[in-house]
């Protein structure tokens, strides 16, 4: 099987490593994963890390990755290309070097904005889900949300990263539903929060009823506290609380508008759960898988850029 | 000294036990304080905490108390008194009993207040102080902010908190400033916030520009990363954005307008970070100090009870 892979694309975040064999028609024939993210490996063995999980693959086909490893802890840090970013951008700034053991190596930059009302904001990994995501719809035009820890709104047009924002969602729902005070009013565990009557309660308030986040918050405490309700219920509503707060805010800076089309990238259930709130606020979304649009994101970048021709042994 | 002693006052709060031997006329003759917190004091251990604490003190003073004493995780649930609670109401709503030594005790009701678009809300121990400013300014009519882990907002009028509002203000910025990301991009440690430059330009970017919260917090992480913003400076820009936020939360619920006199009871340094930032955002504040209006705010409930007659030895 080897001797088809002319390439491996690699998804090299802060807590996984993932690599794929792809062959010269872009498929990917294999995958490996491992933990080695990158806040676990030290400086100096990012390469040791990266050919264990390779190991078995040629070593003359070279490699691009994208993610954390190029941030200031990863394996070379990747200047960030600026914004607008068009897909010949990302691929004519990809960071190009070769390790110790002579495979041919691509970093994808990130994407750093600059705006005098926050200072900017930066992105990095995701806007190769969105080379994967305009790989496939080459004209897309409109709002990519890609949910996560640090989740991003990225406006997409002529084919360009034109704009984006971070919003904190998940890190603030993991510290209030597990490190506040509130924690005592929730369940712990998730499953599928989107689907408790909770969610919805919670994303009418700040996405619909337009109650700033701030304010809404201690309604956590108060229905367990007065109301007794259900703490299962109780994290959907937090959840719903911080979504649609997330979507209040989008839309307060002009992301959303209901003409534009509407993409998120996200894993099953955070994509369901995002587009259930954005259905809620009167918003229709598209939930795509983010694991494929990697892979896509990243053979493109590299067919622009002759990765992908004649490297099979 | 111990025969003058005709009330115990005592402020009984999560973390601290804090009691006042109170004289005929109101005056704390000694104040003690022991870290016999709610939240260490196990049930059943109550009596024991506080006598070791009054050693000394007349076992014929009835003893007076507030805060999360009255708890269900307290020495005794003391019920919610219902909004609008005036003065009289928290009085006659007291939870009275006697302890196994025989002393007469009294627990000051929190206030509850129910409001369909956001459940409602609860106070505990907070009620108190705003009697106690009710007691020096019997007419004030106007907005209490009352700041901390979780910041309250009442709306005082004819002698009563009319309204009322919780923001976790306090607990967000410890976990953000502590336990998120944002960590590696501020300062250990906080000093007097509000006078670095950060501070004021965090308030303004959500208090007065109206970036909403949750789409102003990524920019303390790219000050530090683009900008190298020294960390110092940008843990007083998180606490501007936080107490920035709140502000703007309280303004967009109609909680402040510029004809309404502002009064922050709290900590000497928070209550001067309160004021500082209402100042940016345009509003006149006059800031007390907390310590005090409690003492002022039982000794008036006792006395409008009879508690503060004719106990002495």
């Amino acid at each position: 099987m080897s001797d088809r892979i002319l390439l491996i694309a690699v998804d090299w975040g802060t807590s996984r490593l993932r690599a794929m064999a792809v062959a010269a028609n872009g498929a990917v024939i294999e995958e490996r994963d491992s933990e080695d993210g990158i806040a676990k490996v030290a400086a100096g063995g990012h390469e040791a890390a990266f050919e264990a999980l390779a190991a078995g693959w040629p070593r003359e086909a070279p490699a691009i990755m994208a993610g954390m490893v190029g941030s200031r802890q990863g394996w070379r840090e990747a200047a960030y290309a600026p914004c607008p970013a068009k897909v010949d951008d990302l691929a004519s700034q990809m960071l190009r070097f070769s390790g110790a053991g002579g495979r041919r190596l691509a970093i994808v930059p990130g994407v750093m904005l600059r705006d005098p009302g926050r200072d900017g904001d930066v992105i990095r990994g995701e806007e190769t889900q969105i080379v994967g995501l305009l790989a496939q719809e080459p004209g897309f035009a409109g709002v990519v949300i890609l949910p996560g820890t640090h989740s991003k709104w990225a406006s997409v047009t002529g084919g360009a990263i034109a704009d984006f924002q971070t919003y904190l969602t998940g890190e603030l729902f993991e510290l209030l539903s597990k490190h506040s005070f509130l924690r005592h009013s929730v369940a712990e565990g998730e499953g599928d929060l989107a689907a408790a009557p909770g969610f919805r309660l919670g994303v009418e308030r700040t996405a619909k009823a337009g109650l700033p986040f701030l304010a809404a918050i201690f309604s956590v405490r108060v229905r367990q506290l007065l109301d007794n309700v259900d703490r299962a219920d109780n994290l959907a509503y937090l959840s719903g609380l911080v979504i649609g707060g997330e979507i209040a805010a989008a839309a307060a800076a002009g992301r959303l508008t209901r003409s534009q089309p509407i993409r998120i990238i996200g894993t099953r259930s955070l994509a369901r759960a995002y587009r259930a709130a954005l259905t809620i606020a009167g918003y229709e979304a598209e939930a795509l898988d983010g694991g494929p649009l990697v892979a896509a994101g990243l053979v493109h970048l590299a067919s622009k850029t002759g990765m992908l021709e004649g490297n099979a042994a």
